[in-house]
C-alpha cells in the first residue's frame, strides 16, 4: 500500500472537512487543489465539439457526454468541476449562450456533488478585443455569463485563456463584482503577452485587479508553462504581492512553439497525436509544479482523465490519499507484475517508466516543427 | 456538400433496408460495414479498466461509462456494437463472468437500437491454451459465453485475438453451434501464428471450420495488418475458398514490432501516446483496406471514436452518407476556414493534412524502438 | 597493453612472411585481409573527383592527393592497395583511359611497397551493358584494362560494382586470362541482382566462372551487406562450392534503401553526411563479418581511413597486431582519460561508445527517407 | 557559366592585386576573405592526430599529410593558410614546440605561395590559465610562439579558441608586439565567456587591446556562432568601436549545446558524424554571415575542404570568381544532370538541395542530446 493507515484517517478527516471549505481556504491551508482537464479537444475526439468553432453547445445537445467527462475527471481526482462554458458568450453563440451557461452549471454541480469538488464558473477572452478594445462592450459580455454563474451559485470563478493582460484585468474586475474568489490564467509564454508585457508584470496587474489566484493555462506544454509561472512568481515577489499560483498547461509537448503557442504549430489541431504526454510526463510535471510552490495544478487541451489521475498519484504522498480511479491503476505500472511475459513484468516499476524514451513509430517524421509564424 | 441529393436519398433507403439485414446480407450486397474501436485501452484512460488485467467488469461497475463509449462509436459510424466481453470468461473473471456477459449484451443492444448497428457477441483466446491444449476445457469456456449471447439474442458472433489458429478453429466450431454468422480474427503478423502457420493457411482453416468472415485484429498497426490480410486473401484464393475479409488493427504506428506485436515494444502499455494515428492516417488506412477488398473495417486498441469517424468519412462517397458525428467535423479540416489567423485557415484542405509529417515534440526520443524480444 | 609480448613476435613473423604471400595464401591460412576504403566519395570531398562523373583522372592530374589517400589507408591497416581505376575504361574516359590505368598502378605499387599490402587491379561494370548486352565489346573493354594491370604486374584482380551477374561473369572470365587470383563483388541487396537472380545463385555462377573470392561492395550499408553475404555463403554451401568471402560496404547507414541501394535515396550524393558510420559502428560490423566467416573485410564509399583503422583495431586480438595509425588512437577512446573535464574522462571506455545513441542535431529532419523508386 | 567574361577579368585583376595586399587591406576594401577549415579533427580521421591530446606534431612526423590538407583548403578557396600550431606551446609539447612551430610555418608558406593566400601564425589559450591566472608566465608562452612566427615572417596573427576574455586580451597584447595585424576569436556562446562576460563586452575589450579583427571560432555550430557574432557587432557599435568580424564555427549542428559547447555533448569527440553539415548547410551559413557584415568567413573542427569550397561558391557572385576545386564540382549539383536515372537527374538543381531534409538513417537514435553539464 502506498499510504499507511495513519495517513488514511487523516485523509478522511481532511476530505470531510474540505467539503465545507472554499477554494481559498483549501489553498491557504496548503492543500493541493487538482484542476480538471481537456474538454474541447477531448469532446472533439468523442464527436461532440466542432474543431474551428470550439464552442460548448454539447452541454445542451449531448449532456450525457459532458456529464460523463466530468465524472471521469472527478474520479481521476479533480477538485474542481469547471463549467463547460468556454466561449459561451453572446459574441460566439448568439441566443444560445444563456441556456448553455445554465446547463453547464447544472452538469458541473451535479457531478461535483458526487465527490470532493467545487464548481468554478469559467469565462475566457472575447472574440472582440483584438479588433476593438471596447471595455464597456467586453465587460458586458463577461457580466452576462457571470449573472448565470451567480444565479447558479458557483463556488468560485475562473477567467482563463487571455492573450492580453488588459482584457484579463477587465475580466477580473467584472468577476469580482459577485464577491466570489477569482482565479485568472493567461495563455502566454515566458516572452509575455501579445503586447510584450512580461509574465511578472501581468501577474502583478491581475492581483492588483483583485485576483486571488493567478497563473497560466493552454497554448503551451507543461515545461514551458512552468517557466512562465516561475516568472509570474518572481514578479509578484518583487512587487511584494501575494497570490496563489495555478497552472493548467496543454497535455502536449511543444518545445518548438513560438510566442503564440501551439496554434501556430503545423500539427494544430488535427495532427497533435504524437506530441501527447504520457502519464509519466505528467507525474514529472506535477512534481515540478509542486516544488515551485504551485498548489492549483490541472491541465488544459490534451489532458485526458488519466493525466489528471497522474497528478493525483504523484502528489498522493503529500495529500495523503489516492483518487477513486486509482482502483483501476497500479502505481508506476505495478499491475503488470503478473503478465505472462517476463519482459513485460519487468516494466512494473518506477525506474522503467521514468527512464523510457518513447518512440514515435514514425521514422519519416521529424521531432520538431517550425511554427507557421 | 460532400454528397449530392440523389445519394442522400439512396442512403436513406439503404439505411432503412440495412436495419432489416444481418451482417452477411450487408457484406454480400457489397456494403461497407464499419466496426467499432478501442474499449480496453480507451476505458483504461478514462479510469474504468485496469491495465494488466484488461477485464471488462466496468459493464457492471460503471455501465454509464461503457454506454457512453458505445454511443460515441455509434455516432462515429460504427455498424457493429461488439459486446464488451473481452476475457470475460470463467478463467479470467471467476463467478463474475456470467453477469458481465449479460450486462455487456444489454448495453450493446440498448445503443445499437439507437442507430444502424448490429450486436456482435465477442469472445477471445483463453488464458489456458498456451499451457494446456485442452480442447474440451477450452471449448467449454467458449460455450459458456455463447450461451449468454444466444439467450440475449446477439446478431452475430466474433472470435477475436487468437495467436494460435488451432484455438481459433475451436472457437469457430463452438460459435457455429448457435446458427449465427461467425467472424474470426487473429492477432498475427505476416509471419503467421505462434506456430509459424502462415496467414493464408490460418484463413483457410478458419473458413473450413465454418467462419464466414476472417481477418486480423489488434497487436499490429494498420499497415502491418493490411499486409497480413493480403496474405490471408491470397491463401483463400489459392484454396478456392470464399469469405468476407475483416480488419481491426491497432490505432498505433508499429513498424518496429516483432512477431508478437506491440506487447513487446518497450512503450507498451503506458507510453504508446506518440505512436497514436491521426485521423488522416486512418483515412488512408480505410481507403487501402477498401481497395484490397476488405468490407468489414474497424479498429482495436487505440482506435478512438474520431478514428472510426475517419473511416466513415473516407468511405462516405462509396457508402453514400456521413455518420452523425460528422455534424461536428468539417471534412479534411474545412471548419478551420474561418480561423482568424490566415496560416491556420490555410490548413482547411485535404492536401495540407495528407502531406503533413507530424513532429513528436520529443527531440530526445528515437523514432523506432527495439522490441524486447 | 592490448596485445602481449608473445603475440607481437608472432605478428612480426607473420608480417614478414605475408609479404611473400599472395592474396590466396593469406586467406587460405585463415588470415584476415583488410581492404581499403572510399576513393571517389572521399576525393570528391577533398576536391579531386567530380560527383556525377565519378572518374579517377586525379591519378594523373593530382597524384599527390591520390598517393596521400593510399598512404592513409595503408597506415590504417589496409592490406590491399586497389588501383584507383574505377570506370577508367575507354567507354568512360576516352583516350585518357590508358594513362590513367598505368598511373594508378604506379601509385598503388609505390605505397604498397611501404607496408604489408598487395596491389589489386580493379575494374567495374561498364556503361554499356544496360543498353546492349554485347559480350564481345564489353569483354574488350575489360581486357584493355587488364593488359595494363598485367604489364604493371599487379598481385591480383578485383571486379567490383556489378549489378548484373551476367556481366560480372564476363569480367571474371576475362580477368582469369592473366593467371592471377580474381575477386569479384556485386553491388546487390539480399533481393538479388537487377534480374532478380538471388545472391546465392550469383555467388555460384561467379565461382564456377573462376572467381576465388566473392562478395559484395558499395550501394548498401554494413548491415544490409552482411545479410547479402550470408545468402551468398548459403548458396555456395548448397552447391558444394568453396570460395573466400569479401565484403566492402558503404560507410553509411541505409536501412531505408530500396533494391538499387543508396543512389535512390534522396540524400545521394550530396546530403549523406548524417548517415555516416562512427568508428564504433564499424568495429561492430567488422566483428560480425568475422563471425560470419568473412576474411576479406574492407569498405567502399564513405569508408574513411579511420573506419579502416576501426576494422584493424577490432580484429587486432585475432590478427595479433595493431596498424601504424593506432599510434594516434587510444582504443575505445582511452586517450580521453586525461581530459580536464571528468564527464569527458568518463567517455574513455568501451561501454560508453558501444552504447551511445548519437543524436543528429537535426530535429527538423526525419530518421528515414523514402527512396525515389 | 556562373560568371561572365567581364567579371572574370576583374577577378584576375583582383587576384593579382590582392597578392600584394595584406589581410587588413583586403578587408578594408570590402573583399571577402575565406579562412581555412578543420585540421585536428580532420587529421585525426586521416590517422595523424591523437584525439585527447589534440597536438600538431604531424607537421614534423608526417609533413606530406599536413601539406596535402593545406593544398586541399587552398584549392577549395581559402585565402589564409593558418599555421598548424594549435596547442604547440611549451606547456603542451615540451621541447618539441619550437620545431613544430617552425615546420608549421614552412608548410603554410609553401602552400600559400601556390595561390592567393596569406600565412597566419596561430596561437590558442594555454593549459595554465584555468588553474593559475599567471599573466607573466602565460604571456611568455605566447611570446615564444610569436618569436618563431616573426622569424618565419608570417603575414598576420590569429589568437583563437579562448574561453576567457582576460587571457585573450593578454594574447592580443603579446601579438601586437610584432607589428603585424592581429585577429582574435573566442570559443564562446551568446551567453558569454566562462565568467559570463557578454560577447559584446568581450569584443570591446579585445579591440581596445589592439585586435583589428574579432569574432568566434570552434565549440559551436554555424547558427549559434552567428548569433554570438551578432552580439559582438552590437557591442562594438554601442561602444563606437570599429573592427572586422570573423567567424570560424564547427562544421557540426549543435543546437543542443550548453554554454561550453560541443565538448559537453555525449557524442564528443568520436560520435559526431551524424551532426556533420552538408555543403548546402554551409552555403546558407556563408550567405548569412555575409549578410551580417562578416567578411572573414571560415570554419573550424569538422570543416572539410568541400565545406570551404561551399563558402567560395556561395559568395562567388560577390567575389567574381570560383575557387580551383570548383572544376570538380557542379554548382548546386548540376553535374548530376547526365545521370542515367531520371530521379537522380532531378536532383541537379538548387531548390532540391536547399529544401532537402536529410535523414540520419538511424531510427533508434534521437535528434538531440542532453549535454553532460
Amino acid at each position: 500500500m502506498l499510504l499507511g493507515k495513519k495517513k488514511e484517517s487523516r485523509a478522511e478527516f481532511r476530505c470531510f472537512f474540505s467539503l465545507l471549505q472554499g477554494i481559498l481556504e483549501r489553498l491557504e491551508s496548503g492543500e493541493v487543489v487538482i484542476g480538471d482537464g481537456s474538454f474541447l479537444i477531448t469532446l472533439e475526439k468523442r464527436g461532440y465539439v466542432k474543431a474551428g468553432l470550439w464552442t460548448p453547445e454539447a452541454v445542451i445537445e449531448h449532456p450525457d457526454a459532458v456529464r460523463q467527462l466530468h465524472m471521469e475527471f472527478l474520479r481521476a481526482g479533480s477538485n474542481v468541476m469547471q463549467t463547460f462554458t468556454f466561449s459561451a458568450s453572446e459574441d460566439n453563440m448568439e441566443s444560445k449562450w444563456e441556456d448553455v451557461n445554465a446547463a453547464a452549471c447544472d452538469l458541473a454541480r451535479e457531478v461535483a456533488g458526487k465527490g470532493d469538488a467545487l464548481v468554478a464558473g469559467g469565462i475566457c477572452q472575447t472574440s472582440i478585443y483584438k479588433y476593438h478594445k471596447d471595455e464597456a462592450r467586453i465587460k458586458k459580455l463577461f457580466r452576462q455569463q457571470l449573472e448565470v454563474f451567480a444565479w447558479k451559485n458557483v463556488d468560485f470563478l475562473i477567467a482563463e485563456y487571455f492573450e492580453h493582460v488588459e482584457e484579463a484585468v477587465w475580466a477580473v474586475e467584472v468577476l469580482k463584482e459577485s464577491d466570489r474568489p477569482v482565479a485568472v490564467t493567461m495563455c502566454i509564454s515566458p516572452e509575455g503577452d501579445m503586447h510584450d508585457i512580461t509574465p511578472g508584470e501581468c501577474a502583478v496587474r491581475l492581483v492588483k485587479a483583485g485576483a486571488s489566484i493567478v497563473g497560466v493555462n493552454c497554448r503551451f506544454g507543461p515545461e514551458t508553462s512552468l517557466k512562465t509561472i516561475e516568472l509570474m512568481k518572481e514578479g509578484l515577489q518583487r512587487a511584494g504581492l501575494k497570490a496563489h499560483l495555478m497552472v493548467q498547461p496543454l497535455g502536449f509537448h511543444t518545445p518548438d512553439c513560438g510566442k503564440e503557442g501551439f496554434v501556430d504549430l503545423p500539427e494544430y489541431p488535427f495532427g497533435l497525436e504524437s506530441r501527447a504526454a504520457t502519464r509519466w510526463d505528467i507525474q514529472k510535471y506535477a512534481r515540478e509544479a509542486y516544488n515551485q510552490g504551485v498548489r492549483y495544478i490541472g491541465g488544459c487541451c490534451g489532458f485526458e482523465p488519466y493525466h489528471i489521475r497522474a497528478i493525483a498519484e504523484e502528489l498522493a504522498p503529500e495529500r495523503g490519499f489516492l483518487p477513486p480511479a486509482s482502483e483501476k491503476h497500479g502505481s508506476w505500472g505495478s499491475a503488470l507484475d503478473m503478465h505472462t511475459k517476463p519482459w513485460v513484468r519487468a516494466r512494473a516499476r518506477r525506474e522503467y517508466w521514468e527512464n523510457l524514451l518513447p518512440a514515435s513509430g514514425r521514422p519519416f517524421c521529424p521531432s520538431l516543427s517550425k511554427p507557421d509564424v
